[in-house]
């Protein structure tokens, strides 16, 4: 079979797969039912992947390369840090926007995974959550932020950001682009009008 | 039995099922694990309820009835908006670290109910969510806020509130009174410094 082909089929197996997950958990969700969505046999499942158990790693750790790909860019380039961080704070919404139900299932499904791969996926998400702490704290450093709690105030953005995956929809009134920039402003500018 | 010993074991139930479905899911945790982690038999458990949906149920609707309850007051009351916004905001993190477990169900384990039980947890949920909108958009009104959206503001807010059942610990190095002092300081004043 032609490489892209397989591609392909691999990539609408960890769609269907990470939908399925996301919408009935882990647990509730077989195999059958993930061959049956995508309309290939079970036996054919097998030229992808090992097991369940391996389809939920493998969205894990895609979900996380690709925030990693799309973040460490902006963090080795020579952008002032407040700058970076607006930058990381709208690529980051727009990633998880365009991925939801991977983002999804990894934030949601992580602890059906195995001890180790739990491990590997958080070592995953710690390095994201460093790159974000760093730049905040080289912001406090050179005195573009109030000398905030770095880790707590990194989690809290996490957070903000990371929430989307419970209300955002493509087919809703805002692109994810604009909630970027929303975010970014807020978080950067803050609320209150300025004296 | 004592009203009292049974609302006693009532309160346990909860706990230990919250604790099980947030770490375990709805579908892996039986009646009967429930059961051998409190140390009571699976006949006395129908004494409480009527079967494990129920107690889903019953858990989702007390973590919703413990916010409303607890914000409810502060809206009503006749402070500043701006100042109502940060006692809410204070209220509802330390209100979600008291009962991380039943907060953490009710957020991640909602699509395990039956659609009738979804919609009155979605109704309370949307209960909740109006509050913190209408304080935001009276902010906004008077002034003591820039013209945000007040909508994806709000939804930003609760995000990075809610996002705590993934990473609080009460064993942690940090009080919740002092997170939640962190988070409306944030989001109040906002990261830049003034000019």
């Amino acid at each position: 079979m032609p490489k892209e082909i397989i591609r392909e089929r691999e990539a609408a197996l960890y769609q269907t797969a990470a939908y399925l997950f996301n919408k009935d958990g882990y647990a509730s969700t077989s195999m059958r039912k993930i061959c049956r969505s995508i309309g290939i046999r079970e036996s054919s499942l097998y030229h992808y992947i090992r097991g369940k158990e391996d389809l939920l790693y493998d969205i894990c750790e895609r979900s996380m390369r690709l925030s990693l790909e799309a973040i460490g860019p902006i963090v080795q380039s020579p952008l002032r840090p407040d700058l970076k961080l607006q930058e990381m704070i709208e690529t980051h919404v727009t990633t998880i926007a365009q991925n939801t139900n991977e983002h999804s299932t990894m934030l949601k499904r992580l602890r059906s995974l195995s001890l180790s791969n739990q491990h590997k996926i958080i070592k995953l998400r710690d390095q994201y959550e460093a790159m974000f702490r760093e730049v905040m704290a080289d912001c406090v450093q050179k005195k573009l932020f109030r000398g905030v709690d770095v880790k707590i105030t990194t989690l809290a953005l996490l957070g903000m950001m990371n929430w989307l995956i419970h209300w955002y929809s493509p087919q809703g009134p805002m692109k994810s682009e604009e909630i970027g920039r929303i975010f970014s402003d807020l978080f950067l500018k803050g609320l209150q009008r300025r004296k």
